[in-house]
């Protein structure tokens, strides 16, 4: 085992190095001319000057006559002067070279063909002067400048028919590892599916840059720096993804080493540590890590300076935001690290909660909102704490969101998905953290609805007494949601005979349990008390999960037997269904959310037609006063 | 003339009906099947639903040994636990169906081949679960998310392989008139260059619809009535660009009239007044104004929306900022008014200055940094007035941009390449006020740098006596420039005989002045002063233009006889020189400025070689004492 220990740099000094490295070692990309209709979004490699005017000769800005402003001196209303030399003209037609001036055609007294006028005109009056937007050899725009619609626009009107531009960085993305396999519908147990190059692709396609996507290759020293030094001669930048961590099979280190240097490998950031920074030949190469999240935040924080430093990007329209932090954040003082939250706008602030910080959870950024950081020599955060985040979305769009934080259930999926149908703009977001997570984000004013579903244990009644606890003087207020069946999901076929609660003691038997704090758990706990079953005589009551779904995953790949949760995760694994109970799931809003036109947009989905058809086809939900607004206090 | 008074319809009001008309009568796009490499920035058109989990196996999270944890209850560090059912596993290989937890290679006690452990293991301890980031069945994305390169990847991972999308929109674009060309290098007088197709173009593919641009049809109200027909049959959405006036030759309205339907004509905005909103068959159609500045801003307040409608495009990510307004504005009553800003940071406060007003004046979009309006029935903002301004351009690069506002001359476009060039992520902007405008500037804090050249008649020397008056406490410094020659720009080959300022009252004689404030127009009040000469015995000093180079321009298309400016503008164009004096042109600096690393880049540009090299190139300048500070305090 030839165990490397990773350097710690911090991110600055990273980049720094590696911007140093670039200038020094490696090969800026050259320019090439292409015509002004294919230049939108390339970047300028020279500064461009004015071929032609613009306009390009005197216009006559209104309908009217052109005539020398001179020849019209001392015109009043008593004596007018009668006009011998004039061309009539309308708007953009150029005025003659005898002319400099234009009078508008409300102005003329036309007396039988006979023109005057009654007042003397000014010089250049009501003409679009030659040069009025650009002159003739003027800069239109220096080097670098980013073409955008307009800027086509500017240069076609000043005769510029071609520019020269920067190349296209053409980037290699080399993905490796035994386990990897393309994309497909159906891999087998082992085999990981290769996204991370569809991915990077994307980015710099968006970045200007042109992706090359390399065949996979296995984990073997010598292929993958065979693929390294083709690709350095190939390409003008080289990402080698995966295998950049310190393990038996990470050979991306040594793989550099052997096709040109590598410059470092270990930075102080957390998702991406185990990034390499390095060359071959005249092109920059970068080891991405292999978890699509680490491998996104080198991308950014990395790689696209690096290929900004040879192809003179387009700056980064980086938008930050302040807002205040949900929940406490805990971070090592080894690490800056990257955190992506969810954005929503209650009550006139900007909450930021953080999401999952798996560096596997791709998930988790393709739904960020927006990505803080922790910097490095920091233990972490507070909740309550003003932080900087950076918009991953538009902020018009974060602000027509309904942020949804409460109990699991897939309803919320499918008002999510109604409302972006019938209400273009508006959105929905929604957080999993239990009922009871959900009535401190409506206390705390994290959100703005919350799934709940509470059974008090004392009277069988459903959420009711929770508001009354929680909430004695208002300020919220319950919309009535559906009935959902509960029930043990087993395996299909039944084999362990589950029949209620009391068989989740059964010899063998793997239970899979939601986290705490969520409803169903609570039912749990309620069914295990009433029959005085302890928790930790079943096997996997500490095993949790966060919503149904994945508790049915779980069953349905075999590795737990039984699990509380509702019909429709089980029927859409094909489980089989012991029902418990129908309880009551509705939702706590803050009262300000129902005067808004969100809470508009989501009532008039909760009584739809469509939505109950919808869940109807889900299955195990039931419908009485579903949309109807219920009073919690006397 | 059949003219017809337009409607003026608020934009609000405008923009409802047209959405309600398309909603009506108008078609919604279809859906189409893409494979998920090329659905990048393409909506869904369904929700998508997980296919398999992601992870699809359960798999370790570490190098170490996979194991059942039942088979380790009870290990301590004393009574160890010898295991007999395990296997070996690497980070990423699937836990093995009989296992449900993996122990780290660290924690295994190896005694001569025989496994024990000292500690029991958790079940599903350094295992990452199925599902562990989405669980099949549960819905990935909504409709019409926009697909990122990261949402590309999640739906890879969940063994997604195509997706249904919105088609892409087909848009029309129609450009009319007798007088448009199709771009060239050298237009003849009279013909207009057509850009505006270019612009559209642009913009349409930002927004993810694909352009169509039809040949230029004349003005004749059959043929454009016929391609306003056939392209609402051949696209989605049709663009009529131009003619949309009331003037005799604009046949917009009554061909769409004749093709489909007239919803209104007429828009209380300004620019893009004579916007017409209709319909042909199942196609919005839309007629553009022809003026470029106008035709952009009815591109993004009716035509996206419209097109959202039938193509639910991804929302703009709109950016609004707050800012202080430098200069007073007018505004009509009768109209909403969109005004193209600049934006500058300065000293802590982001200041607004508002650019030409001029519809025709493209480049002032291309170089605009936001985008303000003044409502309708508002008269006007004054000056120091906070303004919400949307930012066009990165507030990063704003906030590293130099803001030159002051004198003309070419040397600041100079400045501004080398920036590019040699300081990536640094910008230098800058606007011509003249000499005394750029003083009140840098006074108000409006700007980081003024280039001036003042002349003090009394004494002859130029700038300090200016600063000793306007900032007698300093606060200020001044970095001298160049030496610049002045003179009198005449037509090649000085055909009027002109040796002098008395010249200028030669008969026939039309001169081109600069604006008032500007330090050339001071030089030529000085010159004529000393000669005893009224302004107003000379032809066209009231004939203003901005620039060394639009008075040169004026002068090369034959419509003035002189003009007083500098050297490298007469070279630029070819005209003959009279030399007049050189005088000393530098650069007034805000002190905070000059401690900033803004400052650090701009002098080390007017101290280096190159820039003496370009401006020697350009002609007519000196170099003294070039990039050191002056003193003007005694």
């Amino acid at each position: 085992m030839n165990y490397t220990y990773l350097t710690n740099v911090s991110l600055e000094e990273a980049r720094t190095s590696f911007l140093d490295m670039i200038a020094d070692r490696c090969a800026s990309l050259g320019e090439e001319q292409v015509p002004i209709s294919e230049a939108t979004g390339r970047v300028l490699s020279r500064p461009v000057y004015a071929a032609i005017s613009a306009p390009h000769f005197h216009a006559s800005a209104m309908d009217g006559i052109a005539m020398m402003a001179r020849d019209g001196f001392g015109a009043t209303e008593t004596t007018p002067v009668t006009l011998s030399r004039y061309t009539v003209v309308d708007t953009g037609d150029p005025v003659p070279d005898d002319c400099d001036c234009v009078v508008m055609v409300e102005d003329i007294i036309d007396e039988g063909g006979v023109l005057k006028i009654a007042a003397p005109p000014v010089p250049w009056q009501n003409v679009r002067q030659i040069g009025e937007d650009i002159c003739a050899g003027e800069m239109a725009f220096p080097s670098y400048t980013t073409m955008s619609p307009s800027a086509i626009g500017v240069l076609i009107s000043c005769g510029i028919t071609t520019v020269w531009v920067v190349k296209r960085a053409r980037v290699a993305i080399i993905p490796t590892g035994d386990e990897i396999v393309a994309p497909k519908a159906d891999p087998a147990p082992g085999e990981i599916l290769e996204f991370n190059s569809s991915i990077f692709s994307g980015m710099l396609r968006e970045w200007g840059c042109e992706p090359v996507v390399y065949p996979i290759i296995p984990d073997v020293l010598e292929d993958i720096t065979r693929a390294v030094k083709q690709a350095s001669e190939e390409c003008d930048f080289v990402l080698l993804n995966a295998g950049s961590s310190a393990g038996r099979e990470d050979y991306a280190s040594a793989a550099i080493q052997a096709a040109g240097e590598v410059l470092l490998h270990g930075i102080a950031i957390r998702p991406g540590k185990p990034a390499i920074l390095g060359r071959a030949g005249k092109a920059p190469v970068v080891g991405v890590p292999g978890y699509p999240v680490s491998g996104v935040i080198v991308m950014e924080e990395l790689v696209r300076p690096g290929l900004s430093a040879i192809a003179h990007l387009p700056q980064k329209n980086k938008i930050m935001v302040e807002a205040t932090l949900s929940r406490k954040v805990n971070s090592p003082l080894k690490y800056e690290e990257f955190i992506r939250v969810s954005l929503a706008s209650v009550k006139g602030r900007l909450i930021a909660t953080p999401l999952s910080k798996g560096a596997s959870v791709i998930s988790s950024f393709a739904k960020a909102d927006g990505l803080m950081t922790v910097p490095q020599n920091v233990e972490g955060l507070e909740a309550g704490a003003t932080v900087m985040v950076e918009a991953l979305r538009p902020m018009n769009q974060i602000e027509n969101t309904i942020a949804a934080i409460g109990s699991h259930d897939p309803l919320f999926d499918e008002v999510s998905n109604f409302i972006n149908r019938r209400f273009p703009g508006l959105y929905l977001s929604s957080t999993h953290v239990g009922s009871m997570g959900g009535i401190t984000a409506i206390k705390r004013g994290e959100a703005h609805v919350a799934g709940i579903h509470l059974l008090d244990e004392a009277t069988g009644e459903y959420n009711l007494s929770y508001l009354r606890t929680h909430f004695p003087a208002g300020g919220v207020k319950l919309l009535r949601g559906v009935g959902r069946l509960q029930g043990f999901m087993v395996q299909k076929g039944n084999p362990l005979g589950i029949k209620g609660v009391e068989d989740l003691l059964k010899e063998g038997l793997r239970y899979v349990n939601r986290q705490r704090g969520a409803g169903t758990r609570i039912l749990l706990d309620y069914l295990l008390q009433q029959k005085g079953i302890q928790a930790d005589q079943i096997y996997g009551y500490e095993r949790e999960e966060f919503t149904h779904l994945s508790v049915a995953a779980q069953i349905a790949s075999g590795s737990a037997d039984a699990g509380l949760g509702i019909y429709s995760a089980a029927a859409s694994y094909g489980l089989d269904f012991i029902p418990v109970c129908v309880e009551q799931y509705d939702i706590l809003m803050d009262e300000t959310f129902t005067q808004s036109t969100l809470f508009d947009a989501f009532a008039s989905i909760i009584r739809s037609k469509e939505f109950e058809e919808r869940l109807t086809q889900l299955g195990g939900y039931t419908f009485t006063d579903t949309g109807k607004m219920v009073e919690y206090l006397d």
